[in-house]
């Protein structure tokens, strides 16, 4: 087995509301350190040996990822099967 | 200013009842060596230099991550402002 680590975010250029709120609660609480904040999803797949890094692009581009808005990028980890 | 990146996760324990729809949706395209899904956030925040790890652990805490069905880590890069 193989653990993909796929870090999906919204594109720079793209305005994330729910960045601005959190930003905002933290600024109420008293962490004023804070510059931006920008919320982005952390999919964790658990895949067979035989998936290819193409098979996990094409995953990305047809499911997970909104290419529109979105950037993303992936890291494979071996999982041992012990 | 530094950058922590806060990687968040439901625990293990917990059921992922997206990150299910998500191996079915998968399934339904043809990727079948999928074996599980689990669908985590992943929070970018951009802080200033006086910001402590204590202080960010209390940000996860007070605000940011729901602690009693999630797990969190996260990772700190410096970052030049040049």
């Amino acid at each position: 087995m193989k653990k993909v680590i796929v870090s999906i975010a919204l594109r720079e250029s793209i305005l994330d509301p729910q960045g601005v709120a959190v930003k905002g609660g933290l600024a109420q609480l008293g962490f004023t350190g804070v510059e931006e904040v920008r919320i982005g999803k952390r999919i964790e797949l658990l895949v067979s040996d035989e998936t290819t890094d193409t098979m996990i692009h094409d995953m990305c581009q047809k499911l997970l990822v909104n290419t529109v808005m979105e950037d993303y990028r992936f890291e494979v980890e071996e999982v041992t099967t012990a």
